[in-house]
Formats: structure tokens, sequence, C-alpha cells
């Protein structure tokens, strides 16, 4: 059950009901590629820094440790002790960018695991049942994500089979759900939008998906080299002909900036491995840009990452000794980083929903986007 | 201010008072080299896994980020965020097995730095000023850690130097905390009784270092290279001539069987790297013995490392999800595994002064010890 509770332009602020507790939309999911954020964060932590979503990657536990494997310890939510909404990707974008030599047919995907090269097939039912054993609380179609400067004739053909698979998507989850053994018989299915930069073949599709009622829609194949205001445009463009009464969710996306654009766009979901992997790099945001912990200047810095942060990081330690520990190979050096990054983006959904709340949201976002390059003057 | 409250045997049981709050002993010190614990735990994680007292190396932090660093952001404890006592060992032992070309002469030793090989001189001044800045609740005596094969001349000359090296440090001690500007004018100095495996120059050197009446005393260069029978028969001949009124500490060990047979000889202090050493390794301690989680039989088991645990792993995750943390290299396996490693070696201690209390160490020790063994029977 998805509501939208306010507007403001084609920013939609909602609410969404799952087996597994509700999600308050605009909502930036945390990324746990393998079933756990990279980080040294756990789930425990992520009860701290709070989040709504966590996100899992299908391919990643399909190769390791094996979805029978997270089927017969009770799914992904007890295996890895997280009770509230997990959405798992289709492993689509994984195999086509992450997988060996790899064949496309009518069928799916031939290709070889990067773990240990064996030959894996990979189609939309094949999908399904992997997400079906993981037992999140929303699937992702399976889908080609076509590269960014394929030709018009590739991602049309690309499109038309992703449509194709669709179908065949949404009819194995349907019997999946009604199967005795099936962990999560509510899983949701979201269909994604593709069509790399050509608007018409994405309105065309978006046109299609839009009318096979699916729980969900997310726009893929953006963040993939193309620039953002060609990502901006496409959205523009997309999401008026995406059900609006369906979450809208945009993959893979992205800095702070992009996430208050997408929102003003319509986006309700957002996915990013920015927040952990920059904080693994001492890249750490802040309301005044983003800072690079390994910089001289902080190494007598007593004041926490963000003064006022009420992360488990900011609320103890300093830039001074987070930067010592970077520079020392300290794993808690980039434990902290991640933590202070999950908890500004979450916290940023927060303050978005709470600007849309208010019918405020314009200025919010002008003013914190104003604020982001404040550093990079400095 | 330390108080024998119980013995058994030569086992003690004592109550320690220090300016940063009490420590019982036996005691099990937690290692965190650079001012962190390896394996992404910090000092709040500490708090949970019952840690007492938390030790850093001189040399580490004399060389990143540098002494005069830390003294600026306050000492170690502010740095570190950390109120409890810390114990910071003199930088010989580094010195001697980890710094390139190095000269030792009677003012001190010659050496490179392993970071950035620039060239360090340290002796005993040296050795307390850097223990001062840092300002540790405990200074380890500077001190020459002979290599256990060293032949008997060598091992003498050096044992001389270090008695030698000890009044310098005990002078440049008293001078240091007279100084308006040391933050903690209360460090306390610990001895280090050395002379490989020869008992004689151990007895003789033993002596003459109890007449020196320092805050506490250390046997050192143990467990570098000798067997536990060995190290055990130096024990039973040395402790008896270190000051009983004084808290003894036995540096660098050990396995929990060694433990055991350390309380039984006297020993309230100890220190080893093995618990995080072999948490990042997914080697994990229980009551019945070492379990390696990457063992294939765990790939299923929905139990937690050691059933009963409080730990922060054991109260959440199960071996099965653990196993597959470390085997995609996912940090947070190497952090769960540490942090059980380090409760279980804490939460022995405390059954151990809990046994000294009741006057059951004999049995508890017996009990325990026949633990271990069950599970290489298996
Ligand atoms: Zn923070
Ligand atoms: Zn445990």
């Amino acid at each position: 059950m998805y509501k939208i509770l306010k507007m403001e332009g084609r920013a939609k602020r909602a609410h969404m009901e799952t087996v597994h507790g509700n999600i308050e939309t605009p909502v930036f999911m945390n990324v746990g590629t393998a079933a756990a954020i990279k980080g040294a964060v756990s789930t425990e932590d992520l009860q701290q820094i709070g989040t709504q979503v966590e996100l899992s990657n299908t391919y990643h536990l399909h190769v390791r440790p094996g979805d029978e494997v997270v089927k017969k310890m009770g799914g992904l939510h007890k295996f890895m002790v997280w009770d509230k909404p997990i959405l798992t990707d289709s492993g689509g974008f994984q195999v086509f960018s992450l997988a060996g030599l790899r064949k496309i047919k009518e069928e799916g995907v031939y290709f070889h695991s990067h773990v240990d090269g064996r030959k894996i097939f990979m189609g939309p039912e094949e999908s399904m049942q992997i997400q079906s054993n993981l037992a999140s609380t929303i699937a992702m179609a399976f889908d080609e994500c076509p590269s960014s400067v394929a030709d018009r004739r590739y991602v049309q053909n690309s499109v038309d089979r992703t449509a194709r698979w669709l179908q065949r998507c949404k009819d194995k989850m349907q019997e999946l759900n009604q199967r005795e053994d099936t962990i999560n018989k509510h899983q949701l299915l979201f269909g994604i939008n593709q069509g790399a930069i050509y608007e018409d073949i994405r309105i065309d599709h978006a046109k299609r998906i839009s009318e096979m009622d699916l729980d969900g829609y997310a726009v893929g194949g953006l963040a993939v080299g193309e620039t953002h205001e060609e990502m901006y445009h496409i959205l523009d463009e997309v999401v008026p002909y995406l059900p609006k009464e369906k979450p809208t969710y945009l993959m893979g996306v992205g800095t702070p900036a992009n996430i208050l654009e997408g929102v003003e766009r319509g986006v309700d979901f957002f996915d990013c491995v920015y927040p952990s992997r920059n904080g693994r790099h001492g890249h750490v945001y802040t309301n005044h840009g983003k800072m690079n912990l390994f910089n001289q200047k902080y190494e007598l810095d007593p004041r926490p990452i963000e003064e006022g942060c009420q992360c488990p990081a900011c609320r103890h330690y300093s830039r001074a000794y987070i930067r010592h520990l970077l520079k020392a190979k300290e794993m808690l050096g980039m434990r902290l980083c991640v933590l202070h990054n999950l908890y500004f983006y979450n916290n940023m959904m927060t303050e978005i929903r709470n600007a849309l709340d208010e019918g405020n949201f314009a200025s919010y976002k002008r003013a914190k986007l104003a604020g982001f390059e404040e550093y990079d003057k400095k």
C-alpha cells in the first residue's frame, strides 16, 4: 500500500506499507551489496543511523553464499538480522557490468561468475526465483541496462526485450508468491524503465510498463556516464509517464544534490554506493560540502566531522582522531566515516520529508544546495 | 594504590586504584596499537565488551600521528575518547622488532622509522617524554628485549644496560610528573625484568629492580620463541623475586591457557594481540576450543559463535552469516570476530577473579583447560 501524503510541484511525500514495516518517502536505501554495508557496519548499527530500507544485490548473493543458502537460513532478513524492508536488485546491472564474457539471448544472459569463473545463466525467471529465495520485501525486474553510449537501434531492441522480460518476471513472481514454501508470499515487484538517453524510447517504454500494474516503477540506466543535466532532462520527460500513485525509484543515484533534484522531479526511492564508498576513502559529507579527512589541516582539529551531527562518529570522535585512524589504515577510521555519511544521507531524507510536509521543499532545497557549494568556494 | 584482596597459592586477586579509575586484577588489557583496536572496534565498543585497560604503543604513536599531536589534543584519553586506564609500552619492543637498521648504544637506540624511514633516536628519557606526552595511566620502562636465542654474554650485558636505563627512566618520570604542563602528573612507572631464558640472570635482575620501589613490575622478553614450558619455568623462578605487593605484568601473553598458567604463577596483568589478530582471520575462541569460521561445516549453522555468549556478535548473528561475511571479505566479519574474541578474554578474566574470590581457582582452571581441549579431540 502506497499513499501520497503531500505534493509540492511534482515532488511526492508518501507513505508505503509492507510486510516488513512502513517506509516514509522520499527515502535513501542503504546499500549492503553482499548482505552487509561495507565498512564494518552491522544491521545493529543501521538502527542507530536511521536506515529505513536496506538494499542487497541479487547477483552477489547468488554467487556467494548462494541464494539457496540464504533461503535455508530463513531468508535475508533472518540471515543478516534486519527486520525492516529490504530491496533486492535483479542482478541485471551486475551481470552487465561485473561478470566476465556474457551472451545476451531472448531467454536471458549466459555469463561467468566474477568469483570463481563458473558459467551461470540468468533470465527473468531465474532472477525472480533467486529474489524469492532471498525473500526481500521488494524485488526488481530483470532488465538489460544498455550503455549510455549505445546506438539507437541497439537500445530499441534492448528495451523491447526488457519489456518482454518484465511480463515474464511478473508471471513468475505471481507463481512464486503462491508457492507453499515461499518465505515472503507478499514480495513486491518494481518494473524498470530503460532507453538510455533517448527520450522517445524511454517514454514509449514507460507507457507500456505503466499498464502492467506493478508495485512500483524505477528509472534505470541513469548515472552510468551521462551528464547530470541529461539525467535531470530524462527525469523531466519520463517520470510524468510513470504512475504517480505508485512509488518511483531512481536507481543508483547519487550525490546529495542529485537526490534533491530527483525529489523535485517526483522520485521517492534512491540508492547509491557513494556514502559508503566515499566514507571508506575518508571523504565525508557535510552541510557545507564534502571534506577530505586526509587533509593536513585536520591534524589538530578537535571538532567532530560536522558540528551538531548526531551520528555515532560525531557524537564521540574528533576530526583529528579520525584523520589519524585513516592515515594509520585503521579500519575504525573507515567505519566512522561510513557511519557519518550514511547518517548524513538518511538525515537529509528526513529533512526533505519534513520540508515537503511543511510545504517548503523548494526553499529547503535552495538553501541546502547553497550550503554544499560554500565549501568548494573556500 | 594496589591491594591484594585474596590469594590462592601464588595466584593474586587484587584491586588497583589509578587517576583513571580502578582496575580489578587479574586483568587482560585490550591492545589498541595505534590508539585503536584493529578490526574497526571503537572505544565505545570497548564499554560493551568489558574492557578495563586499553594498551597503546609508544613507538607507533610516536611515528604517527606523533606524541606531540596527541599531547596537543589533550593526551591519549581525550584523543581516542577513553576515560578508563591506559597502559603504554615503552617502544622498546617495537624498536627492536619493527624498526629498520638500528644501533644500540649506552645512551639509547638509533633506528629508522618503519613508516617513512626517517632516523629516530630513542633512549630512556625520550621514551618517558613520549609516554608523558601521551599521558597514559601506566608507562613502561624503556628496555632492550634480547632474542630468546641470544648468547649468555650478550644477555648479561643487555640486562645490565636495561637496569641502568631503568634508573634513568625513574629519574626522568619523576621530573616529568612535576612539570606544570604535564597532562597526567600521576603517571605510574612499571619496570621490566629481562634475561631471556637464563634464570640466574633474570633472578639477579629481578632482585635489583625490586629495590627501586616502582609502581609495578613486568616480566618481559617471554613469548618470543621459547616453549610454553620454558616460559612457565621462568615465571616459577622469577615471580617470587618480584614484590608481591606490587602488580605483576606478563608482557605479550598469550593464549587463554597461558593466562590461566600465568595467573597461577602470580601474574595479574596480561596483554596480547591474539584475540584481535585471530579474530581478523576468522579464528574465534570458545570454551570448547578455537573455531575456524571459514570451515565449510558452518555454512548453514544458525547458532551464535558460542551459545550463551553475551558479546555483540553472539547476541545477534549466526556462524553462517559471519562465515559468509569472512568469505566475502566484508570487514564486518572481522569486526564481529574481534568483538567476540575480546569479550571472550575479558569475560574469562571475570571468571578467574570470581574463582579467586571464591577460593576455587584451581578447580576452575582445571575445568577450563579441559574444555579447551575438547574441541581438538573432535
Ligand atoms: Zn556525523
Ligand atoms: Zn560472542
